[in-house]
């Protein structure tokens, strides 16, 4: 999806790369740095909020939230993406575990499970922005169970509720949370904590999915009610999975794993849904826009398409408006434009995987977080689909589908 | 209001005077417990519950919950002498003083404040139950602040909001809670907290008014989802207040304040709606049946109505059957009636009173609670009306008109 939905989206004019490096940062102006903070987002609530950060001489503290539950797959570059781009920009980023709500989302599963998760998804989380090539020492994980049980916290919940009416709780909620009648109460509490959270985490900012909006304006609207200071915020367009709008959870091949081997990934990309020449609402195309596009312009080169079987010099795109134009025309094909993906995911996917092989905590983690009798259960399923998983690679859990915009 | 709504009541058939000696107490059979326990409910559901406790040798554990807000009056004795049974037939008796339901029901008051109003609840249903003759060793009061904030508790309300669906959590407060669309949100968090709060005060059962049903009903369901065990309910009828079935918090002559002197008591007595030979809905004849004939019993004497006047032997009842069939036969009028009530009520209360003016603590901790700022405003009002409350008792408050059956 093109991010034309908003005028407030800027085309970057930095060179990424060279901020890469603290000094460069440090001599960014405030311009540059905003414009980098803007670069994809579909909306951006307050930027004024943001800038008088930056003129404090401060680093805008901006949260994004992610409930752990299944395992991080690809869509999640989508955010890390952007997370990168805001710690390019000089900003510090909390990533807030959500533990507590991955436990709810599922009381099936021990708490020590979600514990797990949760260190599961700080070693992807680590991983897939240190293989960009973001320094993240201006990163920091909080997990949701280290303040959201506290006097303090709970007494906020407690008052926010007292304040805030049914009816705007549910409207607040309306794209994020399931539902009707029959919903858990819990999808009522879920916009009250949410919200609490910029206060409790002390940002400035959060970070989110357009799909957020509704929330993200109930915060502006909730936080001055306990005499707490409004925030901004960012918000990224909804990216199209790889096989199409809607990520299934009952379909494997709809997600990536961060884990899968080079040849899984090359056949489920094979397998994605292209039309030719419709770059709307087109996945692959999604991804690369704001995944492989960026990452090219964080290792400082292009993004390519290579054309070596037709005899042609390769594709080489610096931006997604020519690459779209050449997706539209037919120059770049479905069948060009797959083994590219996969070619620059791979390449992608590669020190992730190799940080994992190293690590032995993270490979404990991974065992613990998603247990034998789960991958068995699975392995059954998929058996009777023609072994589509390698022993290594656990294969997508059910819930891991959900878009990783927020908690 | 009779309490022959549902066969469950059964007439006491207990000496309870002899009862107040623990002696006494060791000696009642189970049977005489039971009986004890049942006097003027509307309803028990699950009994055998109390009954296994009391086979276990133990003391059945049993709540009452208020939230520490208006100053309490005399509608606070019917709970009141319902405890004070209780306590007769060996029953450990929890007061739950419900400080973080009165800050949120109204947000302007500071916290402090509502501390205060919880000590001067203490002093108040201490007071009461030590004017009866109840001996209060067996009597614990507990602050919802000491627990309702603790990790363990919030992870429960967390847990709880995940698996009650929002239908069901508006259906068990539909008569204890406004229901609106614009209802704040509380109202449906309120069921969540009031049926947790069996378990974390680690009770046999729970004791309220029959607008409690549907709530007591929901913690018969929802407390095995998080695997703890139901509980037992008890129920008082509803009881029309002195001014017929609703007590109205703009009319302050409905309430009679604890530490109203003998000439007020007897003005708004006087003043009561009486229709003669209705029992039905009458709040007198009500407030006699549940508080001053169980008083009367358990101080070992009858409730008794002077006809001097008339040159007539006086009338003295012992149950509420005589009386209600004298009411009807106009043998006991209004005209009897009142003096009749308005001189026992100023016996119950002289020891109230006695108490207060000798506690220095319970006079500083009044006007904590409830601070001269609002009772300067209340005296300009009152003033208009022509001086109706003397110096030294401050009117009653908005919110007080509120039924003292639960949170």
């Amino acid at each position: 999806m093109a991010p034309s939905t908003t005028d407030e989206v800027l085309a970057s004019a930095v060179d990424i790369k060279l901020l890469l490096t603290g000094e460069k940062q440090a001599a960014l102006s405030k311009e540059e740095q905003l414009a980098l903070i803007r670069v994809n987002l579909a909306e951006f609530l307050n930027p004024e909020i943001i800038e008088k950060a930056i003129d404090e001489g401060r680093h805008p503290r901006i949260y994004w939230g992610t409930a752990t539950t299944g395992r991080p797959h690809c869509g999640y570059f989508v955010p890390a993406l952007k997370i990168a781009q805001l710690l390019a920009a000089g900003c510090n980023v909390v990533i807030l575990l959500a533990d507590i709500h991955g436990f709810l989302d599922n009381l099936k599963s021990p708490y020590e499970i979600v514990e797990y998760r949760a260190q599961y998804y700080r070693f992807c989380v680590t991983a897939i922005l240190e293989a960009v090539g973001v320094p993240t020492e201006k990163l920091e994980f909080v997990l949701g169970s280290s303040y959201q049980k506290s006097p303090e916290y709970i007494m906020d919940v407690y008052k926010l509720c007292s304040v805030v009416s049914e009816h705007d709780a549910k409207k607040a909620g309306a794209e994020v949370v399931k539902q009707s009648d029959n919903a858990p109460l819990s999808g009522l509490l879920y916009p009250i904590l949410q919200v609490l959270d910029e206060e409790h985490l002390k940002v400035d900012g959060q970070f989110g999915g357009v799909d957020q909006r509704k929330l993200f304006a109930a915060a502006k609207e909730w936080l001055p009610k306990l005499g707490y200071k409004e925030r901004a915020h960012l918000m990224n367009p909804m990216v199209p999975g790889l096989q199409g709008s809607k990520m299934s959870s009952s379909d494997p091949d709809s997600k990536i794993d961060l884990l899968d081997p080079p040849e899984v990934v090359a056949k489920k990309i094979k397998k994605a849904e292209a039309i030719p020449k419709v770059a709307e609402g087109n996945g692959l195309l999604a991804f690369t826009e704001f995944v492989l596009l960026p990452v090219a312009e964080f290792q400082g080169r292009h993004f390519t398409v290579d054309r070596e079987r037709d005899g042609l010099e390769p594709l080489v795109y610096k931006d997604a408006a020519q690459m779209r134009a050449d997706y539209e025309a037919d120059v770049l094909s479905p069948q060009l434009l797959k083994p590219a993906i996969s070619k620059a995911l791979n390449e992608l996917m590669a020190p992730i995987q190799a940080a994992f092989q190293t690590s032995k905590e993270w490979q404990e983690v991974t065992l613990k977080a998603y247990p034998v009798e789960d991958k068995k259960k699975k392995v059954k399923k998929v058996k009777d689909k023609g072994t589509r998983y390698p022993a290594g690679a656990a294969p997508p859990k059910d819930g891991e589908g959900a878009a990783p915009a927020a908690q």
